[in-house]
């Protein structure tokens, strides 16, 4: 990733911030800040702020002892560097940068410490979600992107394979194959893991189980859900198993599911609003009777962060673009019983919709 | 960490609010979620919030796909737990739950997206920074806190101790450096690795320095910083080792940082303000004629978060307290040439201060 990207991201979000009437975005270190300026300073209490400014060039406010990172930057000597000193107020050095009355875009990840201290130092100016400037710019993955998620996909790919084929899951604990995922997304190329969710027998029920020290059976279905980093663009993918020969309700569910996810991959086409997608995967579980147990969205865009734009959601009337890159992960969930969820990435292509991951989507009886 | 303990926690956040006139404590996802709701749920967009209310019960608002989670959490079965959808408007749903024109304590980690919903949502209520009120009690740790950030700080000695006994610096690239130094913190017990710090020669002098692909070289002084975790709570240790036999520059540096931070671990007392400890060690580099090369605070309180109150800052007039943690960190960077840092966490028993790392804190010639 050269600076001149990074500049050119900074241009586009300054002309989308002035088409919108806005004065600025406000970006401190998180993905955004990332996808602007190219480098990851630690999320932490002192502020670091990225302004790309409506009226301006951009510049970077940064606490003295971080300005030589900042500096460094790909975007450090192209941008002017501000610093702060320990025992300074950093929101009215932020004020003395911008418009005071201005009407600001501002990080979604910004902790609540700073938005509220530049709401402080800015009584006059008024803010709202930079999702509005960024999301769509972010939502649209150049090639350098789709190559690293692509990566990301076929590593996460390589860590099922490997636990199915090499692992027993029968006779241990969730949390024991949770650290082994963990270890095999790293052998596969992760740079970092960023969940496993390992939900086995009435576990899995809980979309967001935290594993623990339940023993797998012989018998339970188990949703494997997890997913890490590849150059800071993020992995996800689900697939349910079971131990041994699966039950015959666990085999007719997972059957709903995946044609369920057929369905919503079928839909994806350039235009389609996303919630069209949603209603898609929708329809097939709810004609299949288990409408009220499907109890999240479809999927949600996915790059420097697990979740992003597009959420492929009931609601959300945003046109598909060739470029999205998001899951596509419908599920069901029968409290004290079982739960079974499947999830690729997909990419929108100008040929149509495009699996990221290809590990086998049928149900795998394992050992 | 039993449930009595974190409703406990909840009822003296509620008092401390209740004091200061405000109507509640909204707090997501973050270290100030886990310490009052004992569990850590996954920090994404959709919101997560626990309502401490001055005036009412507690209450807990998930997202439908994490009820079982937070059901199952220490406060589960205490606390109600109310759910929103997938589609539906959290805000609004949060909004049901607290007076429309109250004020309110966020927490200061919360993500922009979800205060600026808040606030659109409250458009009658007032906020402002949870620190006034939660950073008070989680700055006053309990024996079983003080007993992980003990554990925490011994395997973070560890790690040091093994990395320049057992491993050579010359001749190898930070970066590997860093990577084994997160290895060495996870055979020492850590959970995770949060930092790994390695500024070699000219690179030392960027106190928050990314290891890159500096190949470290004879006569170095390299700044080894890094921490992580141990059951939640977070070490953090810096020491400066020199590759081969110190040059006298280094030498004659480091003795001045040393006797800083000596100097500032002596000035802790019951009552004494924290911008007084931070003075105490300036004045020692100061006198040294290095003050405008100690380009950062003193130190800062540490525990489920890396930084936290009391931060040893000049402005901070928060007089210090037994039960606190922190880091005493003094430091001096000559850019171009070199950085030294010396750190060790800190608590104030009722017998004075006490250090809780132990690894050598005088100049070690390395291989």
């Amino acid at each position: 990733m050269t600076s001149e990207r990074h500049l050119e991201r900074m241009r586009r979000a300054r002309d989308r911030a002035a088409e919108r009437g806005l004065s600025g975005v406000l970006v401190s270190p998180s993905p955004d800040y990332r996808y602007l300026a190219g480098y990851d300073p630690p999320p932490l209490e002192r502020l670091t702020l990225l302004a790309v400014r409506a009226r301006a060039d951009p510049v970077l406010l940064v606490p003295e002892l971080e300005a030589p990172l900042a500096r460094a930057s790909p975007v450090g000597e192209a941008v002017e560097v501000v610093t702060w000193a320990d025992g300074e107020d950093p929101y009215a050095a932020a004020a003395r940068l911008v418009p005071p009355d201005g009407a600001f875009a501002v990080g979604e990840r910004m902790w609540a410490r700073h938005l509220l201290g530049l709401q402080a130092a800015l009584p006059g100016a008024r803010f709202e979600p930079a999702g509005s400037v960024l999301a769509p710019l972010r939502a649209v993955k150049d090639p350098d992107e789709l190559e690293l998620l692509g990566r990301a996909a076929r590593a996460a790919d390589a860590a099922f394979r490997r636990l199915v084929g090499e692992r027993r899951l029968e006779g241990r604990r969730e949390e024991e194959v949770a650290d082994e995922l963990g270890a095999l997304l790293l052998e596969a190329g992760h740079e970092s893991v960023a969940f496993t969710i390992v939900g086995s027998g009435p576990n899995g029920a809980s979309p967001h189980h935290d594993p623990g020290s339940r023993t797998i059976r012989r018998g339970d279905a188990v949703v494997l859900d997890f997913g890490g980093r590849v150059g800071g663009y993020c992995s996800d993918i689900t697939r349910t198993v079971t131990v041994g020969e699966p039950p015959p309700t666990v085999a007719e569910i997972h059957e709903v599911v995946r044609e369920a996810q057929e369905a919503a991959f079928r839909a994806v086409r350039p235009g389609i609003p996303a919630a069209e997608v949603d209603r898609a995967a929708r329809d097939v579980i709810a004609a299949a009777g288990y409408g009220e147990r499907f109890v999240h969205r479809t999927g949600h865009g996915i790059g420097l962060e697990e979740h992003e734009e597009p959420y492929i959601v009931a609601g959300n009337d945003r046109p598909l673009e060739v470029g999205n890159c998001f899951s596509l992960e419908p599920g069901i969930y029968l409290p004290g019983a079982f739960g079974v969820r499947i999830e690729d990435i997909v990419t929108l292509t100008p040929d149509g919709p495009q699996r990221l991951n290809h590990a086998p989507r049928e149900l795998l009886a394992v050992a």
